[in-house]
């Protein structure tokens, strides 16, 4: 029967992201913060509702930015670590960056295969995301970041120590924003910058 | 000055949603779960993802659907939580539906106080989807139930017993949808039922 | 038969009430420490335990105290979250201090609804303690910040930050106790400063 | 100072303490289940709860108890695992049971130890805890057996397997009780036996 | 001074592997199993004293094995996940086994790097173990596999449920052993599958 | 049939120690850190390594060792928690040093009873360790407590505090090694306890 065709698409997918619900983020686990810090689902949460912030801040100000295509964005950056887990940073220097986005990629590109008539538009959200050219990718990726540091600092006022390395990029990130977004972005940086230097 | 103003503005919000990463859902510890099961970030990361599938496949059969509106409410309906707590289903009973409502409708206003320009969407999104009138409302109430129901199959299919009155909802649930959404859903809901069957 | 009945009645409320003893503790979820802090259930204990120590001294310093009801108060003050859930302090200003005392005396009037001889025993114990005229009421009241104090004490001297805003209650509270009890509570609320003054 | 010196005594204690609630009770990690199922003072909670409500049911049918003395010692009998630790069962037949008592009792005595006028009212209580002669101390153990198999139920509930041997003792176990509180006691155990022959 | 370069060169490595006490497995986690439930250390742990058991045991049946290198080869086969992660085995197939093998043994050069005399050691010894030509490497592949069918095992008898994929490599293994330790691998394997039938 | 007879033998032991994999090492749950801290198989683990890495540095300055030994000693030295538990140091002075290595050299029998052809020789060399008359088990002694030590540096530099009586032994701790051994030792201490004083 075709509709039974059509829903043995779209389910097999969900049940798979179910995986990114308890998957821990490796940075914390690697250094020394308990289990059940933050899973990869919760970290994408995070990432789009940042996003999503920051993209109606954007816009208000004048710049159109097209925020459905931010938030879904958003949503599927990290679909592909139910396959291939989330590897740590310094995996990518053993792997090279190259080899990390090919497969990636490609886990990504099985996950949503079959997930029917939106499958080939994900496809090209994640190229997108990887590529960072568009506006809506690199807030994405400027999300990503901040989502990031507002984790690390929520754990540093716990109680948390060790977490210094994270904090470089804050100041070294550049996400080549076009002047709005890179006002906002900074400005969200900066505030964050000054609420640790008071907690320390 | 302004630009120190503007962002004491947005990232109180980023910091206090932070909560929803580790808050439990409390549905699965009071039925004897281990806690990390499930965030309410990770589920609402779910209902956003949940929705987004079901609304590209709604529109790709020729309803229209406002997509951002969609994950927009998706990506909020749960915060009032990091104020007044995942509340069991039975604290509803005991409280009354009306006054669960008006807590978590202030509750998010006052999350949202500050976040800037979009503040007042906001608070619109969530009326929105409390009062269930428009089909992005009904919409991501089905994509919630769905995220719970995959997330029982997938705790069910690691062995979790005792989760039998959640599946209550999956024959009960009216959305009210329009006929092209309302099969979509069903269809989901229906294979959902399926994949069950085969593990029980 | 009457004996199948009789304990049909028991042991429910005894199923019920082990939810407790992985129900979080939410406070401490919120300010960022890891799930499995601190169960309702330990918590529970801690304030019986400590309603004892004080009951007993004051008890050896000359005044009456009913300890057989400091007891039962201390142990069954919690258990309507099993129903309302462990909400957070925030949750009472968007509820309001009647509605949270109103849901929580029904749930608990319906955990204990058949549990025989004593179910209205407890429900009598339990409003003592929602109004705090009694002497036993109020002793468990202190007991029960005391516990909540010595718990974050614990949790400061192995690392943990961000826990301030508790320790106002030391410095303020007035649990309008009679001279000898006041000076008990009061002794120990001291060390206890002056114990983590020794460790900040 | 004389005031100062009061306290020092009580609070050491109240501190100790605090280590139950996260001592995991070690017959369930042994058997496989995760960390969190159940705390130490999570189960002392269960014990005491559960002796009171026998307590007041035995007192109600007729037979005198000294409900407070139960109390007591349900809430201590527990306390030498601070400093001794839970041991599993198969520990004691290394040990010998009487070396393991001597030990638990001499480690309560030092923990009770300088906890102000009640310390050898405390002693006292564990020691007929030990001994079993009181009827207290009779019904406080049944309430320790009985808190298990509600905790083992829970978890068989929730899709535990691999608990069967906690369920010889609710057939073999004789608590030497006079005839109004055996028949309670049975009660529970035999409806308990009933609730789990319907979810196996 | 020299002394000191001598220590700044062992203690790294062994700071660095204090990571994998915490890092979960991933094939567990991501088939939704608690986290809490095996570290990569316990897997090695688990690993080294399988192997032993095996090699004493072949031993003892007449056949030469060298036990010093098959417990250094299980010790530090799983070293690299501290740079690498624990990747699940679906993510070989995205990025080649050749890739991994690549990383994983340029990841183990660098942390051994400096551990001292027996850096070459043990960079030939993980050499070994990843081209599995000698009979020590093999046996320590077997032990892998072993120690995880009976992780397997004991959580399947405490109620998980869809790990049977793990269990097919227990008929297709070919670990390409000389007799007697075929043998005795093949005995361990045989009575765990017959062990498994029991509790199935 | 003989081969049944053979792995009945190996297989209970190997399912037995799977239970160190999540016994909880019960000094830091004392001391108020998170379950998940460390399993006793992790710093098992831990020792192994630690042990490894210092007889082969030993060995290459010239002193010889049996590292065969070494390891199979680190590896088995703390099996018996399995039947007797992670009992704290406090637990030691309640039931005395000999009582508890009397127990544990019982329980290890048991464990290895029926092991095969290797049980004499693991209990030889548990006895040797606990005699700490040879090279080897004072070396496994000494990584015994380097790998708590390390454990307590991670912790620390992640944020834990309150560990400071475990520093002590660095600086008592007489392994009564030959010179190379004790040079070996006593720099990697020496250089542990200067990178702690760069974290306080």
């Amino acid at each position: 029967m075709t509709v039974a065709i059509k829903y043995l698409i779209m389910l097999p997918t969900l049940i798979e992201l179910q995986r990114l619900k308890r998957l821990e983020r490796t940075g914390w686990t690697l250094r020394g913060l308990p289990n059940g810090t933050e899973s990869v689902a919760a970290h994408s949460f995070g990432v789009s509702v940042t996003a999503m912030l920051l993209a109606d801040e954007i816009k208000s100000r004048g710049l159109d930015v097209d925020i459905e295509r931010v938030l879904k964005m958003a949503l599927l950056h990290d679909w592909a670590e139910t396959r291939v887990g989330d590897m740590p940073k310094t995996a990518t220097s053993y792997f090279g960056a190259d080899a990390r986005k090919t497969a990636e990629t490609a886990a990504l590109a099985d996950i949503v295969g079959g997930v029917g008539a939106a499958e080939s538009q994900y496809k090209g959200l994640y190229q997108d995301y990887e590529q960072r050219q568009s506006l809506e990718a690199r807030l994405v990726k400027a999300a990503d970041i901040i989502d990031l540091l507002i984790q690390a600092f929520a754990l540093e006022r716990a109680g948390a120590k060790g977490l210094d390395e994270f904090w470089q990029v804050a100041h070294e990130a550049d996400f080549q924003l076009p002047s709005i977004a890179h006002d906002v972005v900074g400005e969200v940086l900066q505030s964050l910058l000054e609420a640790r230097s008071m907690i320390k």
